[in-house]
């Protein structure tokens, strides 16, 4: 992380708090938020605007390049390079211009989603709009339940920053004997994600097969763990019908409300070895 | 809620389940995701898509219409009527047209936000075009804290979709005097709030000063109260750095880690009457 960026990932502010039955004027610190504009190009291309986005500044050309590749737009070896933007006019922090190996078309992208979609918008249409895109995975690897089962922990002692704000998201890259290879923070659940496959990408990461994810597991992060080729995928809270179902079809193992005490498989149980007591 | 909305916002699953050290497989219930396509077109106008997001189907006119308020792409008055899409050959429930009684131009509310983004995107940017549209809240009205550390409980004993999956986010609209006016779910929490002001809109729901979600207090959460003049925002977690700052421009109270023993204020203190025992 950037010092400009560290410096603004969380910021303090004067706050009145009444806590049993007392009330004082404190300082208290704040996740930081602000918006990112994401940029693309190809060779002797003109950069131009993606998608803006609001995030918690820090691994910047992390999440550029990362949402870029989970949304489909860009793949994972056509990644060049990411830069800040050069003019000195503008905010040089909160744009962001990812440089492509091959000419980049927003327009073919957004094309290829919606002619999938020829039902109309539907879920059928936008499960059939990712199978497009991405093959289903393969069997294997497989993890033991008990690695699933202090994987929250790890997680939850690893996220420096919401110790301070209580305010962020985390995603975390494991691998299947329980290390935590990787975990970045932000303050839209999306945004940790897009963070973590970035930073595969970019090679600023390490590999990992299982992702765990702080909050509810919903169809965008099924799809965007698909894309990024994480085989199973872990959520503290529950998942949503649309989640699950892409899961299943993709070939993902998806575990929700992932305790110390416990968890729920809903697809593709077979990657999970139980080991039970007694 | 239509009765074809309620058969699809919770879905059943097969799952394995360990728990305290035993497996067993079951039913367990799922929130609903699915896409929704929201159309606008003015008098003798085609509708045009706006946006495709991703929600728990129910209450889909309020959210279509919420939606369109608070982005600021329509005044809540000009809001006609909203219908499902009425070719056979499409997904008649993920498809919404909302009818406004003026021209519905998407050009020219997407250029008056970029346009007022003159030092390139940062967070002084988005707070400015939300200043362009939405004038600050006066003074005014003030709500005793007793009323506020009794909200959480409520709001969770009304989320009656949570209980059984786990999976939803809450939006309730209270009086200040406490009385829950209106509760609104969805697997997005910028739907929820989307939904209630939708149903204020649409005359669907009643009215009310207090805003309580059940998750983080984002920007975009402030922004949509602040459009529809809700002048007390509160949450049970934390707020980021540009919620407190574009409440604090906007003359909305801040509400951050509301739980039954305390909370903390952000911003503009002066509604909240804090009464201390003893």
């Amino acid at each position: 992380m950037t010092t400009e960026a560290a410096r603004r990932n969380v910021t303090t502010t004067r706050v009145v708090a009444l806590r049993d039955g007392r009330v004082r004027e404190r300082t208290d610190e704040l996740t930081g938020e602000e918006p990112l504009e994401i940029r693309a190009a190809g060779p002797g291309q003109t950069p131009v605007r993606v998608a803006v986005t609001m995030r918690t500044p820090g691994h910047d050309f992390e999440l550029s390049a990362g949402f870029l590749i989970t949304e489909g737009l860009v793949r994972p070896d056509a990644v060049e390079g990411v830069t800040y933007c050069e003019d000195p006019d503008t905010q040089r922090y909160n744009i962001v211009t990812v440089r492509t190996r091959t000419p980049f078309d927003l327009g073919t992208a957004e094309r290829n989603f919606f002619a999938t979609s020829s039902c109309g918008i539907c879920g059928k249409g936008a499960l059939e709009a990712i199978a497009v895109r991405c093959a289903p995975l393969g069997p294997g690897p497989t993890i033991c339940s008990d690695v699933l089962l202090a994987m929250p922990d790890v997680l939850r002692e690893h996220q420096r920053v919401f110790d301070r704000t209580g305010g962020l998201h985390a995603a975390g890259l494991f691998d299947t004997d329980g290390a935590l290879r990787l975990l970045r923070e932000d303050v839209g659940r999306h945004n940790a994600v897009d963070k973590v496959v970035g930073a595969m990408a970019l090679g600023t990461g390490s590999d990992g097969a299982v992702l765990l994810v702080s909050g509810r597991l919903s169809f965008e992060i099924v799809q965007k763990a698909a894309v990024a080729r994480i085989p199973i995928i872990c959520a503290i809270s529950a998942p949503s019908s649309l989640a699950v179902q892409a899961a299943g079809d993709l070939g993902l193992t998806a575990v929700g409300f992932l305790r110390p005490d416990g968890f729920n498989i809903y697809s593709h149980p077979d990657r999970v070895r139980i080991e039970v007591a007694g």
